[in-house]
């Protein structure tokens, strides 16, 4: 059972924020809120979501799984205008979800939880490098780097004290470099590694929005990055694989 | 012979409302304004348009017909800029029209009227369905429908005294009513019926203009969308067939 | 050697102009400034740009030749926000120019200037027909004619004392005159040559932002387009060739 409303722009927020990686996801609906963990077909990128019940303006759910078809839930916001309110309605073992904004009534079938791939298992890694950035210089920095290439190198100098993000054209090469000063927080132990830029553009346009994202790095390791959606109600964590580093 | 001056953007609303169904049409000129008639090759919609001298800052012409491009017409308004007078002229029995705007003329040859379809004659067919509302409104519908279907249900429920709207996904269905509240006016006789979106798409999009749009419903009929262009020195409408509801 | 700052905006006006025609360019750069003449691929139009030392920030340089890809200098833009500084670092020799804005450092491997065309020698050419118009009027003919056209004749009527630029498709034409009121200056001598718009089409973008730009015409002879940039601190010329008019 579930009968919850919630802002449309929150709500779209985090469908953004799993439509980066993933076409489906397993949606566990428990009293306390809604959360999700996927990864891509290419096992290279995982997102943790969380969206707790406050996110919500009213909120009420018994524990179960609703397989969610992510491009469904996108077509909801063509129906909402600013400041609409979502209603999402779905009775005991029902598979039609009922979704109610702005006039509209939208009866949407829910995925058989038995064709989406089973919840994967966090990994567990120790990553000792530790930044908090503007979600902004993030994506602006991962934009720049596309240009002229397909992977970025994003790591941290201890000795200079800098977050830097370095992609390598055939010929060219685009730096950048974070101070301390322009970051909000520096644990500045040795990392880098190196990243597709395929996956980090369609993160750095939902992180773009945040205030704040934690990065987690180490050295040829995966990145993580973690940050709040739903005005502190809601956290994302996204896991990124590294690439081999051609030489 | 034609030499009448109009308002840009008056111009481009008649001449979009047009062009939204057929890419040539036979305009009659008589001393009280143009007039013409036309329907789509398929033979699903028809429009009727119909713009006042009063709708022209001058006005003067002598009964005749003139075989219109549509696309010719657009190209106008690429040179028009905010608030510019379009001015027409054409001698009689003269095949190039004369358009200027802007410190531009534009000669424009005209089509031969006979390579254009006959004007059709408007069928008589009794609609006991009727409403009003706002275009924006049925316009926003229309997008909405059409994100998980290509034709949409519009009716009348005379017992709940509401306008519906009903697309059917292969799975899923979106349905938005429009309660007595909601409309402008409800003759509310039951009605029913099926209309391809490719087509409604396209009216959706001249009709979000209007205030107001009456419409004409039955039961496995045609629509009629009804309404005022040129701020009301002008008049459209739109007649779209049923397609057959396969069950 | 190289090293400079340049604003922004200044610097994209300048590699603008340039991208019109080519998609590289030999830079020379001396102790008063940059300044690059270059042809397209097929020999018809020409551009030569000048940009003072006055329109940088900063400017210190020897006498040099530096093999400029256009596309990579665009990129550049892309990294800066309004009102930044680009920074332009080239050493004694060096293949790499160094190109800092906002953060950003981007190592750009300079083309091998043998690679590319010699200078063109500028032609000496009389046109006699000579006006000054408005950047943005320029281009917006140039527009309202490439929707009819690829081609157009540009003149001066000595008689009318106008300037006209006039496009002819299969059946209409559209012609636009500018009368002595409309334009700065003109010195009207008889003149009417006819042009590709696929060329005007590129230069009029870039022209559209120019108050003012001089233009020379002759009988069946090249036009010249003469206007500055960088707030009167650099000058750009374009000059295309005619087409033989088709009769």
């Amino acid at each position: 059972m579930l009968k919850a409303t919630i802002d449309a722009e929150i709500f779209r927020e985090a469908i953004d924020a799993i439509s980066a990686l993933v076409p489906e996801c397993r949606l566990h609906t428990t009293d306390s809120g809604f959360s999700t963990r996927a990864v891509d077909t290419a096992n290279v990128a995982m997102v943790s979501l969380e969206l707790k019940k406050e996110a919500f303006e009213s909120y009420k759910a018994t524990k179960s799984q609703l397989g969610i078809d992510i491009s469904k839930m996108k077509n909801i916001f063509n129906m909402a205008g600013k400041g609409d309110l979502i209603s999402l309605e779905l009775g005991d073992n029902a598979q039609k979800m009922q979704v109610s904004v702005h006039g509209y009534h939208y009866s949407i079938t829910l995925l058989d939880t038995n064709t989406i791939r089973k919840d994967p298992n966090p990994p567990t890694i120790n990553l000792p490098g530790k930044l908090t950035i503007a979600g902004e210089d993030l994506n602006n920095a991962i934009k720049a780097a596309a240009v002229i290439s397909d992977k970025i190198a994003m790591g941290i100098n201890a000795k200079d004290q800098t977050f830097f993000m370095i992609a390598e054209g055939d010929t060219d090469n685009i730096r950048r470099e974070f101070s301390k000063d322009e970051l909000k927080s520096l644990s500045a132990n040795e990392a880098r590694s190196l990243f597709s830029l395929d996956y980090l553009k369609d993160m750095g346009k939902v992180m773009s929005r945040a205030q704040e994202v934690e990065v987690f790095l180490g050295m040829d390791h995966p990145v993580r990055f973690s940050f709040d959606i739903a005005n502190g109600n809601g956290h994302v964590e996204y896991l990124l694989a590294p690439r081999i580093e051609a030489d």
